[in-house]
Order: C-alpha cells, then sequence, then structure tokens
C-alpha cells in the first residue's frame, strides 16, 4: 500500500486547487482540510474527493472566489449566504462564527444557505472542540437514500455531528443517515466482501449485505431503517428553515451537483458558561469510563468513545504516510502538474 | 379488544393521581398527557406507565409537589432543577419556557437537571409545533442497552424529538436510540412473533429477531449498530453539560428508579423569525410531496412523514375509542378508586 506523508500529499492537493484557479490562501486552507481528512482516516472525503472538487470549479458550480454574506441576524444566531463558494471555506467560517458569539453568550448558532459540499462534516466537529467549543452540525444534501417505505432516492444522507472538547482527545460523533456510505459499499465490493450488516435492498427488495448489488439498485438502507430516515427528513427541513434555503427537493432541481446550494447549521456552545471546568471534565471522564469498563462483546477487543478510532488513525497515519488508493493519487498529481 | 373513550381514561388517571396525592391542577395535566400518549398510539408511556409513576411517589422517588428552580441564565437559555418534580409538569414547563423565548429571540434554549422521567418524549414536540414553534429535545436516562462493542447495559437510550409545526398535521420525530423498546419485545414475545428486523442479540452473541432472547441477555441494539450508540453518548454529554445535571453513569448510582434525576434539554425555534410563512410552508410541502411520490417498496401501500402515523392513530383512537391492555386498564380503575 502507497503512503504518502502528510506534508506532501498536501501540497500536492494545494498545487492542484492553485491551478484550477483558487487564490493560494484558500487553496491552503482546503488542501489542509482534505489531507486531515485522509489523515483521518476519512479518505472519501479527503484526497478522493480533490478530483471531483476541481470539476466543479471548472463546471462553474464551486466559485472559489465568493465569500459569505451575511444576510439576517437575530439574538445570537446569524444567517449567511454561502454564494456558492468552496464549501469548506464557508463552513469554517461559519464554525468560527459559532464559536465567536458563543464565547459572548453561551450559545451561537449559524445558518449557511446557497453553499456548496462541506467535504467531511466532522471537520468542524473538530475545528470548534479545538477552540474548546462544544458542537453541534449538520448539513443537507441532494437526493441518495429512499426515504423508508420507498424504493427512489428522495431524501439526503446529511450528516449530523456532534463534538465535545476533552483534553485527552476530543469526543466527536460524525454519521451520516445511511448505514453505509456508497464509498463504503464500492470499497467492500472491489475487495469482494460482504458488509458487517445488511446495508439495502437487492432488486427483489430483500435486505442484503452485498454490496455491489445494493449500488445497482441505488437502495442503500437509511440507519434504524425508518429512524435513520425520519431523522433525514427533519434535519434537511431544519437547514432550510433555519437558513431559508433549499431542501432537498430543490437541490436536485438545483443541477449544481451534489450539494450544490445545500444548507448548514452550527452551533457551538461554550461548557465553561454553563458549569465549572471541573464539572465538565468528571462528567466526560464518567461517561468514558462506564463505556470502556463494559463487558466486552463476543470478539471485541476495545471499546471506543466516538471519536477515538479517528485519533488512532490519526496517529498511525502522521507516522506511516497516508494510504492512497494509486490511481487517485496519480490523477490528484497530475491536477497538480499540469498549469 | 377494550376500548376506553379518552374523557373517561383522561379521569380514570386524573383520579388515580389524586388518590396518590397530586395536588389537583397537576393531577389534571399530568393525566391529560398520559392519556394523549395512549391516543397516539404510544401506550407504554401513556396508561401503561400510570401504576409505575403512582409507585415511584410512594417511594418518595417522585416529588408530586416540587416545582422547577431557575439556577442560571444566560443570553436566550435558561437552566431550572427540576426538584424531582414530576417530568411531564417540569418538560411542559421547560418547552413552554423555550417558546416564550423564542417568540423574542428567535431561539430558546432551556435544559433541565434533577428532574424524573417525562414519559413520551414526542409529546414535548407536539406541544410547541401546537405553539407554531419548531423545536429539538431530548433527555438522557440510567443505562439501558449496551454501547456498540460492550456486553452489559452501559448507555440511555435517551429519546431525541424534533419537530417542525404544520397546518395540516405537524411534523415530529420522536426516537429513542435503541432499534426496539422493551415494551415492544414484550408485546412481540406475547404474540409469539418475530421482530421485523434484528432487534438485539442472543446469548452466543448473534444478532436475533427473537424478542426473547433479547429480553434474556437485555442486549438491545442500538439503532443503526454503532451509530446510535455513538449518538447515544453524545445525548448525554450534551444533557449533563447544557443542565449541569447527572449523567447516565451518575444517574445509574442515584437509585431514584428510571431517569431519577436525569436532565434534559428543550431548543424551540420560530420559524417565523427566520422566515416568512410562504417560505416555510412551501418547504415543508416540497418535502412532503418528495416522500410521498416516492416509487414504493414492495408490500407498501403508503409513506408516512414522521408523525403522520400518530396523526392516523389519534383520529382512530378518538373516533373508536383508546385500545387498553384489561389487566393494566383493571389496575389503573383500582388505583383510582382506593382513597
Amino acid at each position: 500500500m502507497t503512503r504518502i506523508p502528510f506534508d506532501l500529499m498536501k501540497s500536492t492537493i494545494k498545487q492542484a486547487f492553485l491551478n484550477a484557479g483558487m487564490p493560494e490562501a484558500k487553496a491552503d486552507i482546503c488542501a489542509q482540510i482534505h489531507t486531515e481528512s485522509s489523515r483521518d482516516g476519512v479518505y472519501s472525503h479527503g484526497l478522493n474527493r480533490v478530483e471531483r472538487f476541481v470539476d466543479y470549479i471548472g463546471k462553474g458550480w464551486v466559485d472559489v472566489h465568493a465569500e459569505p454574506s451575511l444576510e439576517n441576524s437575530l439574538s445570537n444566531i446569524e444567517i449567511y449566504n454561502g454564494n456558492l463558494g468552496p464549501g469548506i471555506l464557508n463552513a469554517l467560517f461559519a464554525m468560527n462564527r459559532a464559536t465567536e458569539i458563543a464565547a459572548k453568550h453561551g450559545l451561537g448558532m449559524v445558518s449557511l444557505n446557497n453553499t456548496t459540499h462541506w467535504m467531511r462534516g466532522g471537520a468542524y466537529g473538530w475545528q470548534a472542540a479545538g477552540k474548546g467549543f462544544a458542537a453541534i452540525c449538520w448539513t443537507n444534501t441532494e437526493s441518495c437514500m429512499p426515504v423508508w417505505g420507498g424504493k427512489s432516492e428522495a431524501i439526503g444522507n446529511n450528516p449530523f455531528i456532534m463534538a465535545v472538547p476533552r483534553k485527552e482527545g476530543h469526543v466527536v460523533l460524525d454519521m451520516a443517515m445511511s448505514q453505509y456510505s456508497y464509498g463504503k459499499l464500492q470499497v467492500t465490493r472491489l475487495k469482494d466482501q460482504k458488509l458487517p450488516y445488511p446495508g439495502g435492498f437487492d432488486q427483489e427488495g430483500n435486505l442484503t449485505d452485498n454490496p455491489g448489488e445494493i449500488e445497482l439498485t441505488r437502495r442503500i438502507l437509511p440507519m434504524g431503517y425508518w429512524k435513520g430516515s425520519g431523522f433525514a427528513v427533519m434535519l434537511d427541513l431544519f437547514s432550510a428553515l433555519l437558513s431559508g434555503g433549499l431542501t432537498t427537493a430543490k437541490i436536485d432541481k438545483a443541477g449544481l451537483g451534489s450539494c450544490g446550494s445545500c444548507c448548514q447549521v452550527f452551533i457551538a456552545i461554550d461548557p465553561l458558561r454553563f458549569n465549572s471546568g471541573e464539572f465538565v471534565e468528571q462528567a466526560i471522564a464518567d461517561t468514558i469510563a462506564q463505556i470502556k469498563l463494559s463487558e466486552m462483546a463476543e470478539g471485541v477487543n476495545e471499546i471506543y468513545y466516538p471519536g477515538e478510532q479517528s485519533l488512532k488513525t490519526r496517529a498511525e497515519n502522521l507516522k506511516s504516510g497516508i494510504p492512497v488508493n494509486d490511481g487517485v493519487w496519480a490523477k490528484v498529481m497530475e491536477l497538480a502538474t499540469i498549469g
């Protein structure tokens, strides 16, 4: 397996973005986030997503020069138009603004309409936690999953993130509403393996753990069946209502690619405005201890708190280099050398 | 099947609560909410929960005279001590206060520490939506589910609710973090049926759809496997950090029964402070239309938006009476006649 050092990956991605017309400072930040995503094991939205992002710039679906503009503010809430700027930059801006407001008011909420794909949603949870804030954020997407009871794609997989800051490692949940991503289906199929649990429906309408059959029907399973389906619908509605942006149904019609003109909500909370540092540390420590001291299930060697596996992967990839698919890496190097 | 008219059920429950020592106005409200839960099909936390609630009063785990007291306020946030008062009354108070704050600031957040079981969490979503507010609320609970990778009960099933107001019927998601409740396992076992999908682990550590085997191991499955497990952990942490209350780990040690001294968060949003009524209606209508127009899966006759099935059950139960288990109804009538 080829492994690439962090700095080389970042500078290569940055050059690809510069070649696509991004201003230097923006290219640097976007390359940093894409590389961090791969570093933490979220390859699908790290290096693997660079080519598509560059393609979107070329199509005019992402405006590399656009900046978010304030549309409305209300108490500790601000609403911005993302102006189809790079989703990563808009989201970093929005979460940062939410933490600034939270520092003043305890809680800050910033919503974005008309933004573009934020890549790895967890990035903004880690961002807030890194500044000492707890955070909740989510995005809507185009239709990519059937609603519960349906066969055709009708709802988004609307990633949802919650983060709590902690000295010894932040606690970060980053989950989409589908049980598995299409990226996971593809990787599993290419290895000729089955999914650990059923991940969608085959052509007869039966649940299956065969990833190739699900790729054919495009009937991926919402996590928790009807529960993830309902949650996806609510996240979509809240995204639009809090930002004045497009629902999934309208994103489908916008014709701006995956997440083109989507909307997002960022909530930051300063836990120290609510309780003492001691209380916060103890509550988190008690919870992690209770998880870790569980009697382990058959075949399990360690129980992880949310985000812990990302930290393990991060340490491993920083030490040994970030694993890449050779074809993907060659393509990004090509994008970095043209121009 | 015995069916009881709404008014008779409510007055019977109310008398049971009066006999248990509740003041009249409080008994009336609690009886209303328990009856509404059964009316909407949430039997487990409606009539079926009356006996246990009365038992908790007798044990001193619920103080029928206690009122929530303000501990802290901060911008559009208020934190109350629930003083172990009836969970329903504390939660109604908190959500109502959140809507009052939202009317002024767009968003209001009220958290409660040291409260007791709120029964059906959806009640507070319907409450907010009934006043024209969107809402998000959740509670933590005692340990009742293994964390992903564990066998022993370590995390709560922490119900999570999202609601959006809509003239033709509010959109309300009310979900616990377990795929099925213990109530559902029991009902399914008593009918000698299998669960529709695996709901937990058997004694060999295999997933099973046999409810009795799961009741034996007490290894119920988090919705979406690791996803619901992680979400439950985060909801617990946010409950405690936003309210200054007990985490699941500490509720386990409090010895005050199910949800004794738990904590809860109530967020209300006035959608009309964010967008025009027309925008809000259109966004919801588009989303529901997109769901409803899905190609239907095999054997499905109708696709529902979140909350729609509750409305159907409500209409049916108001017309024909609320179905009851004869033993449960006899017990509540007994509680209503003693005294």
